[in-house]
């Protein structure tokens, strides 16, 4: 920074936005001031002189970025667009410019101002939810490499919270932004010392984050985050270094607010009676600078070089199911008459790809257990290897969504239960990803539990329960092929919907069950056979264990319909009808813990009072066995156990 | 170690544990026998030379101990129980000898030896499953916390995988282990270079590990992890530093069988047609080294200097109700009849503490929200601080518990989300932990959806469908109470209860609505009112708005019994009773998406046949706002909207 002016100046609006901050946090009763005034020379900074980037255009596509991943402290940000007058709205066409009175709003029913940023509700200048800690620096992660992919010089800035970097995404992001060369991010670590319950721990002191950064691979700078010259010089080679460059900034916590400083304040907005002084507090921490001029407008960013691939993910000229087998190499297997669905699963992706330019994947280190090999082999430009590190996978998808393309992303159905908190913030962010999970259910019984999806089914089943705000399609789509064929339509189903969505696969190769051409529906199921004793609900894997007891029943004289439900949430009055038609009752069989398709079965049995239901599901913990009738039978979901069920719901005798 | 003979000795006897690996992996068909290979030497140090314990006493209580993190290296680890003769078996009534010959089992249904560490299956060397990478340093941590708290001499030593540590839960354990000065936890990082799809990125080579490590305060010595020599200097100090020791060893993945070393050979067991050639592989690999003696064998243990304070957590003298709250200053609130769940929880807590001596609680960075914080005021000892990382904080608890203690975890009801996977593994290891989740549902209404529990109970109400090996109680019991009685006697059965237990709390303050000596039972519910047209069902904050609604359906000439169902799993037969009484028809209302409360009644509604049930739960994506009645009627779940749910369940017409 050349002159004492623009110092003044950067204080200045600091001193601006932090009144803002405290006026609109004491009139919502809520939020976290203190938090927000640490931030106030480094958002001043970001969002006045660094980013390139227009207020009258939020969507702007190679603007410069930023994510707060502190999201607790997002009142300075509010501050700074009210300030600039800055578009929101939930949309284009309902934009409005916000103006400094709506702050007032903060927190309101009918105000874009969430409590955390929350672009769906109308402040299109964040790309994600954010609010739940440590998951912005992947999401910056993401939309630097959509970036990259659209030949676009939009940089990326994260605001990181030195309390928040103790969550371990942190380092995974950390790791993963060194991977993949993205160093047109810049972290921002807020280091103001104190946590929520306490002070923050020495292990994220600003020496220490400075020290761990390096050893990580970064560059380094740490600063006084209230110095406007050593902010500026900090800044001032984003994006031009060999290594992606962090800037630790050491701030204070109710920057300018002496009664803000007492104790450890948090989360806590002032009272208004106290305002008058608060605010005369933080003009007094800047009287000492010159008092000068606005600062200069941001620059207006460069115009993309050319608009980015993207297409409809509906309705395209998807090839047979045969063609895109034998393109994988599967046709002998699919010759043979045994492909298991992640098989399957993966040749569509590859399909998919040729077809889908916004289409790219993401895998755990498991790609060749997932089959998104496939993909990687023929698109290994839109395919990102995030190692073992699932939370930032999901998180880093979500940054991908934002940019406009269309991330899958891949591991065994397990390791989705440790990013489920990033799930529901890309639920919340109504990110366009796709979820697929490998070896679910008990299939690994090699393996053993530790490797087996058993509560996933659960989890997403509550996500399908919710309505997304179309109110036609539900929040998250639930998938579960059966075989290569279905497999292939799921996959189609999946890209082509809009929204989270998570698809179950198998490990087991498996017959295939359906004709190549056969009609798939999000929501849809199959009804095989025409058993007018009782219906069979199952999906995945299960299909082919139910169908082989609706063959034992058959021994017996039972005739069951077997319905393949492959998607949720299911269609209740289709549902219903197939059941009532089926004899008025079903056994739902699952290869995960209860709480999945039996509860979306029972919840519509229980509401309609129409036909009843019984769930079969896995009631003990699974263990390693070498084959794999014998975890069927050791979890009470062979063939025998669920035709012993059938016979009990139908108050007849054992099977045997 | 000084002599020819000592470095031959280790070799060999690295030779003899790899080719039991070999020959176990090629007779399961399955397992990771390379992985198993680049730990053959050091797991012979360790098992050997290096850890004070008795293999013919795996539960000494003072016996050094070992978490093998990357559990899918386990077939060295058998190999050396085997050649130890080391005790195995699901208890000590059971337990035998382990056999060489045993290993041929490997992953067999009636073996012990599971695919990856699964102490519950009968390996009593192990105190947690692992298997789900990055977990094992944080359940390290939980047993060196334990071992302090005991006053034992106990060291504790982790083997973490390379890849493995790009989860970023090994790096919130790192921290904590430093933050807390576990300084006898020695983590051994295993760098082989190569991961299941592809090689380890160069941010987890033995290079960067080391630089990172050292970064975050830790001592740390890199070595040949094949150098006997090196081994021996590496773990020469372990514990007498000031800060905690990390190995980091370079190894080869295959070591010893050039067979199993071409290409990236993971996970793949190798053909028993080809076994005679890779042992001489093996043996030609330790040809040059002296022939020697066998190692000396491990130096036992000291004994404990005084038994540990554990007391039976059921039958215990707690103070009344009354009493409780007023020693946590909570006296005047009941006078006022206003206080939260998580209030009363908090003060049901302090009151447990001094009357169970097991009892530890830990946070992260929120007891001032969750309110552990009368617990960490009154027993500072007891209490450990995790900042802010759920992930670490779950798999402590595993060690914890491991440990004989009780812990009982807490953060938002939200961030459990994000170590649901370390969750499940608590599960498998049969640990005995609680889990707290406050702010539950949507009653953070303010700080809006990125901070709201929303799918927590269906994945808890999942665990609750599997019954735990005793058939009687389950996996997983749920609590949410209503009241701050009910929170008080929630508390006390959840630490009564053996195993997981999560429990609700909300942040509202409420009115009391039970007496404080009303009896509360795991798995039961409470009936309020008598009335003969339909049962309301809800829990915790719902059951005020759900009583409200009966109030306006009474106007309306509607007699509605509440049940409070503050457990599950619910007593089927129990509930079916109270709901037909109650005229036939429930509606169940949650604050949370589907799958919860509501599943479990469909669930015995639809079994059943005997009354219907219609679920209420939060059927869109919450938002910020200023008030709580915004926030229940947003997502349809206010006493009105709940009222007009039960008409027309009950087919009249809209209550207004």
């Amino acid at each position: 920074m050349s002159s004492a002016a623009a110092v003044g100046a950067l204080h200045r609006k600091a001193a601006t936005l932090g009144k803002f901050v405290v006026r609109m946090t004491a009139s919502a009763g809520a939020g976290h001031p203190s938090s927000a005034l640490s931030l106030a020379h480094l958002t001043a900074h970001l969002m006045y002189r660094q980013m390139r980037w227009d207020p009258g255009n939020p969507w702007h596509p190679t603007a410069d970025r930023l994510v707060l991943s502190e999201g607790h402290a997002v009142p300075i940000i509010y501050a700074a667009l009210a300030d600039l007058g800055a578009t929101v709205g939930r949309s284009r066409e309902q934009s409005v410019a916000l103006h400094a009175a709506d702050l007032d709003q903060l927190r309101a029913l009918d105000s874009v101002l969430d409590g955390h940023p929350n672009p769906a509700e109308g402040v299109p200048f964040f790309d994600a939810a954010t609010g739940s800690l440590g998951q912005g620096l992947s999401v910056a992660a993401g939309l630097a490499l959509a970036a990259r992919l659209d030949g676009s010089p939009r940089r990326v800035f994260a605001i990181v919270g030195d309390g928040e970097s103790r969550e371990g995404q942190v380092w995974e992001a950390v790791d993963f932004i060194v991977d993949h060369k993205l160093n047109h991010v810049c972290a921002v670590f807020n280091c103001n010392g104190q946590g929520q319950a306490g002070l923050v721990s020495q292990q994220q002191s600003a020496e220490r984050l400075s020290a761990k950064l390096e050893a990580f691979g970064w560059k380094v700078t740490t600063i006084d985050g209230h110095d406007p010259g050593a902010i500026e010089q900090a800044f001032a080679r984003v994006g031009e270094s060999e290594r992606p460059l962090a800037v630790v900034a050491r701030t204070v916590k109710g920057w300018g607010a002496e009664q803000l400083r007492k104790g450890n304040w948090h989360g806590k907005p002032p009272k208004k009676d106290d305002l008058p002084a608060i605010e005369r507090s933080i003009d007094q921490t800047v009287a000492p600078y010159a008092a000068a001029e606005e600062l200069p407008r941001p620059r207006v960013p460069a115009e993309p070089r050319s608009a980015p691939q993207r297409g409809d993910p509906r309705g395209l000229a998807w090839p047979p199911f045969a063609d895109a087998m034998s393109a994988a190499g599967f046709g002998a297997a699919v010759a043979a008459n045994a492909l298991g669905t992640r098989k399957a699963y993966g040749a569509a992706l590859r399909a998919a790809g040729a077809i889908l330019p916004q289409l790219v994947v993401l895998d755990a280190d498991v790609s060749n257990s997932t089959f998104s090999e496939l993909f990687a082999a023929a698109y290994p430009q839109r395919f990102f290897e995030c190692k073992i590190g699932e939370q930032n996978m999901a998180s880093v998808a979500v940054g991908l969504s934002a940019g406009g393309l269309i991330p899958v992303c891949n591991t065994f159905a397990k390791f989705w239960s440790r990013a489920l908190d990033q799930i529901e913030l890309a639920a919340i962010s109504r990110a366009n990803i796709k979820l697929v999970g490998s070896h679910a259910g008990i299939t690994p019984h090699s393996d053993g539990p530790s490797q087996m999806g058993l509560c996933d089914v659960a989890f997403f089943r509550s996500l399908s329960t919710v309505p997304a705000d179309d109110r036609e399609s539900p929040l998250g789509w639930f998938f579960q092929p059966s075989d290569a064929v279905s497999a292939f339509h799921c996959t189609r189903l999946m890209l082509e919907a809009r929204g989270l969505c998570y698809m179950r696969t198998h490990r087991p190769d498996a017959p295939l069950l359906y004709a190549p051409d056969t009609r798939f529906e999000a929501g849809g199921f199959h009804v095989r056979g025409a058993g007018e004793h009782l219906a069979l609900v199952a999906s995945g894997y299960m299909v082919h264990v139910a169908a082989a007891a609706a063959d034992l029943l058959g021994r017996h004289g039972v005739r069951a319909t077997l319905i393949d439900a492959y998607s949720l949430p299911i269609r209740s009055a289709a549902l219903t009808h197939a059941v009532v038609r089926a004899g008025g009752k079903a056994v739902v069989v699952e290869d995960n813990y209860g709480g999945g398709l039996g509860a979306a079965v029972a919840e519509i049995a229980a509401a309609s009072g129409k036909f009843r239901a019984c769930c079969a599901s896995v009631r003990r913990i699974p263990k390693s066995t070498v084959r794999e009738d014998e975890i069927l039978t050791y979890c009470g979901l062979s063939a025998q156990q669920i035709a012993d069920d059938c016979l009990g719901l139908l108050e007849r005798k054992g099977a045997e």
